[in-house]
């Protein structure tokens, strides 16, 4: 045990050493610079330990004083706001139209929908004062927006010539989470939400799958992430859903993330908020409703897919900076002026920054390798010379020397092979570890011992997946469109089973 | 008085005619056709009605659920999505950076700022229960993020060498307002929020003065909108400000809009919240901030500046439609199949859509012109013979006659000439209503009988500035930066006075 003494020596060191790092210059410039050349903890010795060094030294994130509500920083919005941009291009071209709705829900709004409010009241924050005076009805923080939706569409659907519907919207949900991670789970995050309204059940459910596939897309195109797309089972389900369709990816350490998901409400949503419409024979119908989202979990996964002991590897299209060109002995007469000049030239058809600061190169090469800019431009004065300049790209680290005349094709190929091989490399990974199984022995051995993901038949019962889960901490991540179907025999029961489900431990 | 029975009877007829505008596609139709056909509240009629008729016949946004909260529908935020892709890539262009922060603010930081929390807390909803249980503090749903701003900054920044910090959110803030009106004031709304930190005073300055023109620019530029730009009052400025700047826009009403408000806070935020940095020379400085912020209420000012007894007018490079192309006779063989044609055609160079609905070409005029859209483009079998079509300016309903072969060039100089004019129409509205006057009688006279800006003396008494809002309604809009500064008498006390204030009733 400790001395009180020594406790009180302890807390005037720590007390004095705070002071000098917060306020000397030179206090500062050694945190800094220990703060980047002090490696990261690597991936393969504390997964939980590396994910949070790169969220903190990329500087993606942080933490805020509202507990577990976190600040986005600009090189993490940075990352968003290109997500947003593509993804929102895509859903317009499938007809979608963004909205504004209401952040507050009345609490009786919330209540109609049965199943809905009883998967989200546990996690609702209520505002119960407005200006000094207590409400007569509590407004719950939107956890997501399906209610306020119907309740707008009840009012705005007449007849079928209204239909569809196909709104969403851009904005920031809270669930009151007990444990938070950035980007994972917080009880704050943005996100898009879907909603739409249709005159038949074949339109509704066209119309989830349709958003699921541009969810696949994105994900391969953009984010090189493969994902493995199929349905939740009963218990996975949303709250309120009549179908939940997911996208499931694998993390580096073989932990599943649910990347998006896409529901179809058939009728009932409609039934409990009256959302109704004249159909062309002047029957009163039900609208066919579905919802769908994603959020900033994504960058969650690129993150976990991706990164590597150096910090993060960004796919080159949602990269916020694709290009940093480093200058080598940028005290030379010259070496700044052409750097500048290639960022210049650059920046017509790149996202191109200069890091002119007067860190040492070492140091600006650890600072593009933590924030995973897809490649770097080394330039110096015999470069300039020789007419040329070396590319190296941040996933592979491999050292190409380019012409100058001819570093926008150059570019252009290598960003587009880092693309490619991004996507490759993540679903090698995946593919290797991902196991087919047919006995609980089996089972059990692979989750406790083999991160990944394991493909098993089972018999739909509840029972089996509860215990499953319970046995394993495994859940049923999706019945997968491709081979979902198969007959086998249930993993856990050894009844016969009709349906094939991926299975892991999830985020 | 109505006698009971006859009260039943009006009831039961309310009851069943409801009943048949929802439920019959006939009573849809019916209704529709009204609502289109049936003109607006004339503006000099109502023009409080006619901007309501305005928001809900273009269908910008409508009322939701949710008392004093609106809904955005696809129109109104068509605006909104491209005022904010315009002015954030201005911000951008200033070395502005996007960040987000907490929806919620604990009662404890909000508190640190007195002036600040005074100014806001009697207009705060607060948030006392997060998932199941009562929050130990409660939280306060942003009505603006200074506090988190600071919050943050104390942490971040260290050293000069972390400053400027240029950040800014686009976000919706929650203020308990008692009166709400769409766009103009409602309990939530969407704004950009920038917040600054700076070394010095005077960079400080710089920049809360550089965001106000980069105001200035976007409102004549892209809204057509001239403003006043100038300086607060002590009275008007911000909670927690050392000085508000403001641009002050006149409505056709020739009420005032404050449209838009950057400010200086000097090193007052910074000390309560000790946002501070070790300086070149490692003394420990309070870093100066600003903020500033542009509102849905832009929305509201496009609408009352440009708006006429037809609808909306919408300047053409923020209108999310610029054309409508509409067929004349499209039953006719060739019509539609041309009408779709050009609209391939121009999609490459506007914002172009086609109402090939089966509605009159007449309703269709109608509609396009609540919309505001700036220009319509009539196409019939005989233009389609001659090679021409029929161009009409939304503004002016203008005719012109133009070949096809030279549509692009045409339409282009079309929808330049009528953001231009549209300018400079506003303009001469607002300098027509601006009078100058010295006497307190000249000044009651003037507010009473001409609606518009009064330009008169002020001695920088409170009292004089009290009195003349009690006795006329009218509140100082602003000391406008040309001609702020000249010498006259006050016009309430005729005391000496040193500036020259904007005076009006404003929203």
């Amino acid at each position: 045990m400790v001395s009180r003494p020594q406790d009180l020596r302890e807390f005037e060191f720590v007390k004095i050493w705070k002071l000098l790092i917060k306020h000397t210059e030179r206090g500062n410039k050694m945190a800094k610079d220990k703060k980047m050349v002090e490696a990261i903890t690597s991936m393969d010795e504390d997964f939980a330990q590396w994910y949070t060094d790169v969220v903190k030294k990329a500087e993606l994130a942080d933490y805020s004083s509202v507990k577990g509500f976190v600040v986005l920083k600009p090189y993490g919005f940075g990352i968003w706001e290109n997500i947003q941009k593509t993804l929102d291009s895509a859903f317009k071209s499938t007809g979608v139209e963004n909205v504004c709705m209401p952040l507050l829900i009345p609490e009786s709004l919330i209540n109609k929908e049965k199943d809905h409010v009883e998967g989200f009241a546990p996690e609702a924050a209520w505002v119960t004062h407005g200006g000094s005076e207590e409400l007569q009805e509590r407004l719950c923080v939107r956890p997501t927006s399906e209610t306020l939706f119907c309740d707008f569409y009840s009012k705005d659907i007449r007849s079928y010539r209204d239909l569809p519907k196909v709104y969403n919207q851009w904005c920031s949900v809270v669930r009151w989470e007990k444990e938070t991670r950035p980007f994972l789970r917080t009880r704050e995050f943005l996100w898009q939400e879907g909603h739409t309204a249709h005159a038949t059940e074949e339109e509704a459910q066209a119309r989830t799958i349709q958003m699921l596939n541009v969810y696949v897309d994105f994900f391969e195109n953009e984010l090189a992430i493969p994902v493995i797309k199929g349905q939740k089972t009963e218990k996975e389900k949303f709250a309120g859903a009549v179908s939940t369709y997911t996208i499931e990816a694998m993390m580096h350490d073989g932990k599943a993330l649910q990347s998006g998901t896409s529901h179809n409400f058939g009728d009932g949503f409609a039934r409990a908020y009256d959302v109704t419409f004249t159909d062309k024979d002047n029957s009163i119908q039900y609208a066919h409703q579905t919802s769908w989202g994603v959020s900033t979990r994504m960058i969650g996964a690129i993150i976990m897919v991706h990164g590597d002991d150096n910090g993060l590897v960004l796919p080159p299209r949602i990269a916020p900076t694709q290009v940093m060109i480093i200058p080598i002995m940028q005290n030379k007469e010259g070496v700044l002026e052409k750097a500048n000049e290639l960022k210049n030239r650059l920046s017509a058809d790149f996202r191109v920054k200069l890091d002119d600061s007067d860190k040492t190169p070492g140091f600006k090469f650890a600072d593009q390798e933590m924030r995973g800019i897809p490649v770097r431009v080394e330039i110096g004065p015999k470069d300039i010379e020789a007419n040329k300049c070396i590319v190296v790209r941040r996933d592979n680290r491999e050292k190409t020397e380019v012409s100058l005349d001819e570093l926008e094709t150059k570019l252009a190929e290598i960003l587009e092979s880092i693309q490619k091989d991004m996507l490759e490399r993540a679903r090698a990974h995946r593919d290797s570890h991902t196991y087919s199984v047919t006995t609980y022995d089996e089972f059990k051995e692979t989750i406790a011992n083999k991160p990944g993901f394991i493909k098993a038949h089972w018999c739909e019962s509840r029972e089996c997946e509860d215990k499953i889960k319970e046995d394993t901490s495994a859940s049923a991540r999706c019945i997968p469109f491709e081979d979902g179907n198969s007959e086998g025999v249930c993993v856990c029961c050894g009844k016969p089973a009709k349906k094939l489900v991926y299975w892991g431990k999830a985020y």
